[in-house]
């Protein structure tokens, strides 16, 4: 046994994590009796089992997994958005069953075989597109998260709104998602020298339709057709979505029936009324494209409440939409202290990345948070400097620091810290 | 416009997928007038769609992308396998829902409140681990693939047997496995210098058992607790199951109950008269663990008809035991002459990797095919090396280069070349 005393990193029994995973730090595992080890068999094991299905499904002692929907329009069904329980997840990749949702009139009904894509404006050739044409033309597939503008939005209240993780920044998600990129189409279609902006439209009954510059059409968006490996979900955009990868995720048009190609961006209500970030002295800023540095810890959290002093995982999610992340620091102790997280094995461009780190909980009252660090240098910032200059109407682009606040009795609450 | 028949990178209309993905070339998108851009609305654009849910469904439309089950015992549910829809996906990722199934006595209903595992034989404390336990443990998460050795066991039938990919090839997917590293709980138990081996038991009513050597055990071993970023679904594992990287799928024992230190392998039913690779001299081999370089071609592949001459993407998987896949080469005239194919982005080790080509079929018979090789050096054999020295009634392990014959009627079909 190694005495665990020896190996801190930070404040308030942060320890090293390469010494948690390989010197056999015991953490809470039951001695057995040599009598014990011979366990009775249960009842399963007497019985045969389910058989095979076409369709798998999760377990019924797993129901209490599921998206916490929201309606935020009143008397309507489909405006509103469900968050991705993130509390419950590990690793980046979120089940396609548990992908946040944030529709504006809720999801249509297409039937693929009518849906087109067509391609218009100032192009050379005006195209359409059937889903059996896009199947024969190069596809690329990419880990990466989406997530919404107005998520964490919680985070600009005046006092700590009180809920789980996945209700409080349950808006990001990760895929693999696959598809066309969206340049190779545009280049059969020629684009005419004055095409600088693309307007993309949604084929729901709000037709969400957003303004994309085309240096980054051309750099990484998709036609997006696959998710997690199978067709788009309807919930996500089925049969094709416009996906920018890193960019805040109302651009990422679903359910997508036209690019129209234009010298300037189209200023539609998608763009002007909403999704833009009021400022203190009134004036709005449109355009907030990336999706900036952050990272939450995911659990401990609260509703996960902890069994007693003793070792524990902290784990979370860091993502930033100007590529990689290259660090995340964790800290116990309020922030007067940071130790480096491990970093699971992928961590990728774009994507979520999961980090870990092992602390020594001696029950006591303690703040954990965690700051991520991008591959351009980018440090999640204080919730302090995310509300600087900011209008207290505004609620989109939040990406600061999350304290969880852990008390002696176990429970985990949001704090401000 | 490029001229196309400047661009072959191999006989047959093999292309260079590069200018297929930049440079424009006309692939089949149906022009459009300019009357024609101003396309109807469709009548889910004028009526409020559906609204959020707590769990996700595909599309009514994909509801023919199933598993194949197949009871390999007559008069039993649960014995038997369903095949992934290979020919259906794309990306990495097997959906969950999708993910091949193998039981040997159907899939147990555990209760996870009572289910412990268990760690005992040549150790200095035996341990008890609940599931609330485990999650204080460090954990790790990966993408990687998950193998039968069974799989592709058509491909040793005399006459080439007639199905789509997901038949022939489906029982592999891959998922994001994340769990707790065994050497950690075996550390923390305490291996007797005596130990060699580990005996892994699972709770269903057929109890599969396998001995695996402790050098693997303590290289890349997980006690799996989460498959694509939620907990296991019960058909593979729940709540549980050892998950050992590139070996073949039937040690990955699901629904972990017990793991028992030894000094040698214990010679279980599953690891002789099950599970062994019988040779043409009448003796079988016993343990053979990694799965060999492979790859298959999921599009064109059969059921799925070629729509008339033109340009296709020709797209597949490929993965190895021994690590990553660094290259898989494609031909378009039964093997005459051979085509690098692009890699997707994410190429990881012992997980599915993405391949794609550019295919101008001139609408005549052609037999296309891939070859994968692995960072070690392994090059996919020819069915025929793979038969080699075998008996004929042997069906593990078939790692061979797939032909598939593209008729001038557009159908494809299984074939020996």
């Amino acid at each position: 046994m190694t005495d665990i005393d020896e190996l801190p990193v930070a404040g308030n029994g942060l320890l090293d994590r390469r010494i948690f995973l390989r010197a056999g730090v015991a953490v809470s595992a039951a001695f057995l009796t040599a009598k014990a080890t011979a366990v009775e068999r249960e009842k399963w094991m007497s019985i045969p089992g389910e058989g095979m299905s076409g369709s798998g499904a999760p377990s019924a002692h797993e129901s209490h997994i599921a998206r916490a929907p929201i309606r935020s329009q009143p008397g309507t069904t489909g405006s509103g958005a469900s968050w991705t329980p993130l509390q419950f997840l590990d690793g980046i990749i979120t089940p396609s069953r548990l992908h946040f949702e944030r529709h504006h009139s809720g999801i249509p009904d297409i039937d693929p075989d009518r849906h087109r894509l067509i391609i218009h404006g100032l192009v050379e050739r005006p195209l359409s597109f059937s889903l059996d044409t896009l199947a024969r033309y190069p596809t690329v597939s990419r880990i990466q998260f989406l997530e919404c503008s107005g998520n964490s939005r919680a985070s600009m209240a005046p006092e700590p709104v009180q809920g789980n993780c996945g209700q409080l920044h349950g808006l990001v998600s990760a895929s693999e998602w696959g598809g066309v990129p969206l340049s190779v189409l545009l280049d059969e279609a020629g684009i005419k020298p004055e095409g600088k902006w693309i307007l993309a439209d949604g084929a729901d009954a709000a037709i969400m339709s957003r303004s994309v510059p085309l240096d980054k059409v051309m750099d990484d968006a998709i036609v997006a057709l696959y998710q997690n490996g199978e067709r788009l979900r309807p919930s996500n955009g089925y049969p094709m979505r416009l996906f920018l990868p890193g960019w805040e995720g109302n651009m990422s048009v679903k359910w997508l029936r036209t690019i129209k190609v234009l010298d300037q961006p189209a200023m539609t209500r998608d763009e002007t009324s909403k999704y833009s970030d009021l400022q203190a002295d009134g004036v709005s800023t449109l355009f907030s494209f990336p999706m900036g540095v952050k990272s939450v810890i995911t659990s401990p959290s609260p509703e996960l409440t902890m069994s007693g002093p003793g070792i524990y995982q902290v784990s979370g999610i860091a993502w930033s939409g100007a590529g990689s992340i290259t660090r995340v620091e964790v800290s116990a102790d309020g922030g007067q202290s940071w130790a480096d997280a491990a970093l699971d094995e992928h961590v990728l461009s774009k994507s979520l990345t999961r980090f870990r780190s092992a602390w020594h909980w001696d029950g006591g009252a303690a703040i954990i948070m965690s700051r991520a660090t991008d591959e351009d240098g980018n440090i999640q910032p204080t919730r302090t400097v995310v509300l600087e200059g900011r209008s207290p109407a505004a609620w989109y682009h939040c990406n600061g620091i999350q304290a969880w606040q852990v008390g002696a009795d176990g429970e985990v609450a949001n704090v401000y810290a």
